[in-house]
């Protein structure tokens, strides 16, 4: 029997990059109006306002802030770039902490030429040297393991076995995971390691969207959930079998639905996240 | 220290659908004059002129035919389409004994909306039932793991070890794994699969190409070896000191190659080989 419906919006969260035409301020006032009471908010939607507007505007909207988008990008050659990317990601959670996010998710990085397990020690070394700046400020840490299509340069952190070993290696109540069922769908062993991952209390968040069959782009065509392939509904009653109680968070980097009308396409998100999810 | 490379054409096999503007008599033709000594034969090359026609070509030409690409395609939710896949392994496993191919490389399916786990089962099955044909006919049947990019209607086995539970499963000498750096590279798991797999003398055949860091196409960029981003030398030393003592096949599907004068790419094809295999 397939698990059961949705059958109402008070887990829903959207990422401000699902509608990257708006501002932080059009986002955070069509999701009030629409009922929408979850937002992830992306740093590039900071940019002109700064972080302390943002945060007045979103602790004025009601709306719960569910994560920062995105810190991470650790490995280089260099080490004054390694330097340079822990400095953007101290910012990164001070930014966290003054929109009032309680975590950042994290896209790890990868550098072409760089071997993987290289990739990988950089970035299990960058994030505990991070741990003591996240606990000073009560933001967390979530790894999101990234589709192995994006090992090439965007993370090396490909799997949730992967993301659950770093995780075991800084055994630290700051480290957790982001588990996304884009990058994850496929993975054989996806259900226990979500379970895993919330046994360990690190499931910290979970975000929607699905995978078209003919994808065109490797970055920017992702499908609305029912457009695809991927298996929401059963792997969103995984992770609530497991105990999370987080928001299921709709993110979406969508060329068409970019060049879309932003406001019909929030309703068919809330329509999908419905049927689908 | 990185491993020595490779000092001359011995191990070297292309498969036709590299130069996919050319018909098998072409192929043929270029391999032997450029002392590429191994040749994968796709079955596109079959159409017009037939098996025992190409294997006459093949025969004469003294070409080591290295495989035949590709059986599979096992999925499908009517069983009327699974025996139709059944059937047209069956002819392409005829078709390989008639051009001397001493194995078939199966990309094994998938369905969009069927679970990958149901996915998996029926390819364990179809394999399986394959055996006694295989066995008849003295072809082998290569699984190889496709990319999980590819997971949606291509193949639900995407990674080594699950190609090697299928293999443990079916527990016959004439199922292997067919590891292509393009699909695997990402693997943390892959030194360690490679070894198991040439420990159980299930290391059937080898690929080569490169990951493009900014994949433009899911299908049709791979790179030529060099223009990307995998360790081809270090995974070729891995399969090496496995004990593999086959073909580097050289598989590259690239709109942009296939556009270009195939003579010249043959010669670049070698050097690339030298450099970076």
């Amino acid at each position: 029997m397939p698990p059961p419906a949705l059958t109402d919006f008070s887990r829903l969260a959207i990422h401000t990059m699902t509608n990257k035409p708006w501002t932080l301020a059009q986002c955070v006032d069509a999701y009030t109006a629409a009922g929408v009471p979850g937002i992830t908010v992306w740093r590039n939607v900071l940019q002109d306002i700064g972080p302390q507007a943002a945060g007045r505007i979103l602790r004025d909207s009601g709306l719960t802030v569910v994560s920062l988008a995105r810190g991470g990008f650790f490995p280089a050659f260099e080490p004054s770039k390694r330097q340079a990317a822990l400095d953007d990601n101290r910012l990164a959670i001070d930014e966290a902490a003054a929109i009032g996010a309680p975590l950042i998710v994290l896209v790890c990085g990868a550098v072409p030429g760089m071997s993987l397990f290289d990739a990988r020690q950089q970035i299990r070394d960058a994030i505990g040297t991070l741990i003591p700046h996240a606990q000073a400020t009560n933001v967390k840490l979530a790894i999101e393991p990234l589709h192995p299509m994006y090992a090439a340069d965007r993370s090396a952190i490909n799997t949730m076995a992967q993301a659950r070993q770093v995780c075991e290696h800084l055994n630290s109540p700051w480290v957790g995971i982001a588990v996304d069922v884009y990058h994850t769908w496929w993975d054989g062993h996806l259900e226990k390691e979500i379970h895993l991952a919330a046994a360990a209390n690190r499931l910290l968040a979970f975000h929607i969207c699905d995978w078209r069959v003919n994808t065109r782009d490797l970055l920017n065509d992702r499908g609305l959930m029912g457009e695809g392939c991927i298996n929401i509904r059963e792997i969103r009653a995984w992770v609530q079998a497991a105990g999370f109680t987080g928001y299921n968070e709709v993110e979406i980097f969508s060329t068409d639905r970019w060049a879309s009308d932003q406001s019909q396409y929030l309703d068919q998100i809330k329509d999908a996240y419905l049927s689908f999810a």
